[in-house]
């Protein structure tokens, strides 16, 4: 297992999704809930802004770009694949001016993968990216991702993505992980407003609490959920909560 | 039934899902796709950009604002219930420089909605909103959601915004449908990327070709997607993709 380097510092992120598949509503994006999640649990980084982008070059190079100087790190999905929608690799190394051409190692990885026969133009092009960039390796079908800066290109297929990120680890630097409590209140949000609000204001910048209704087979329900990177401070406000919750005589379900 | 305007132009939009609640991972997104299909098919508005961000003032009022002279028309999602963490009609109306104020419609029809008894502080303040602000419809919980200048701020809760959408047309000006065709092939994609690249250059501005592989339960496939906003074309298109498809004896899947 590669050691991970790490820091008491909050470490900050931002997905970038290119694809018209997704922009068109053809295709349920699936990649950002597990990427967010996945980088909280397992490295302590935080996504603070995610952006769906089509397959238009000067837009991938304006979003690597600004998402690159704004945040710790940037993740994209989508785009390296051997079709000619396939832009992502071409149009970051534009973006950071190095040369787009074969890596020497991606390009033995593939040939070996398909076998020499095999190796079509279309497979070649997946060795293709910016001169510099190191390989993010692909254990279910060989292309590999990559990184360049603060940039980690990988596939848009979920599976492929899923059974590549372990292999991101040796590249990141690990934060402050985010824990969160979840209660589910058997309420109309604006019965709880004004104690939550209050609450708030008692942790602030400390615990984050988020409020969202649900309505489902007419039944409404809460879901408070308490999010921090200290656990003493959201013990403490889960203790606040569960008083509210019962001088209100709010009924929990049962917990997420 | 309201009549809406039409136009030959292509329309653009953007959507802006605002909430820590999607960012972190806790929730799955479901507008993103719902919209961006019901703009297309209902008013011919196609979605350009999506982002979604955190429940913070400062990057609210930024990304409005920069969608809003980018883009078209701008759909917000979420943030204008009644809890602490529903900023987003304080921050729009702080984005366009309006007041932040009770809009006497919509306080009159959330009296009537929760009664003048139960009409509480935190139901109250989902009647404010940027002061000339045009209300949207709730059919499904009665809160309204509000239009200023080019930007639609809706609930992020589905079910509600699904119930909402209709009370949109109004306010929008038709643009071209895009229409599309998708083959679903038992291939590979770097079997078919050569000629799917010539034929793209073929039609070049007319019709998008999209290619996406697809690994499920073992089974690999393309999915060839042909979008244009011009009937003849796609037809054409469709006719020298299903040439190739012969030629190289690839065999079709049931068409989604």
């Amino acid at each position: 297992m590669p050691t991970i380097k790490k820091t008491k510092k909050k470490i900050n992120a931002a997905i970038l999704i290119i694809g018209n598949e997704i922009l068109s509503g053809r295709t349920q994006d699936a990649n950002v809930l597990f990427i967010s999640n996945w980088l909280n649990v397992n490295c302590g980084i935080s996504v603070q802004e995610v952006r769906i982008i089509p397959d238009i070059e000067k837009k991938i190079i304006y979003n690597v770009l600004d998402l690159s100087k704004k945040f710790n790190y940037v993740f994209t999905t989508g785009g390296i694949g051997p079709t000619h929608d396939d832009i992502t690799s071409l149009s970051v190394s534009r973006a950071f001016k190095a040369k787009y051409k074969f890596n020497n190692e991606a390009y033995e990885i593939l040939k070996k993968y398909y076998g020499v026969k095999n190796f079509n133009n279309g497979r070649k092009k997946m060795a293709k990216m910016p001169a510099g960039a190191s390989l993010i390796y692909n254990p279910s079908s060989a292309a590999p991702g990559f990184k360049i800066s603060n940039v980690f290109c990988l596939p848009g297929v979920p599976s492929i993505l899923k059974s590549m990120v372990n292999n991101l680890k040796t590249f990141l630097i690990e934060g402050l992980v985010t824990i969160s409590s979840t209660f589910n209140l058997k309420t109309v949000e604006s019965n709880i407003a004004y104690d939550l609000e209050n609450l708030q204001n008692k942790f602030l910048k400390k615990v984050d609490i988020g409020s969202y209704p649900s309505f489902k087979l007419g039944k409404v329900s809460v879901a408070v959920v308490l999010r921090s990177q200290n656990e003493k401070q959201l013990k403490s406000c889960e203790k606040k909560l569960i008083k509210i919750i019962k001088a209100k005589k709010i009924k929990l379900f049962k917990n997420n």
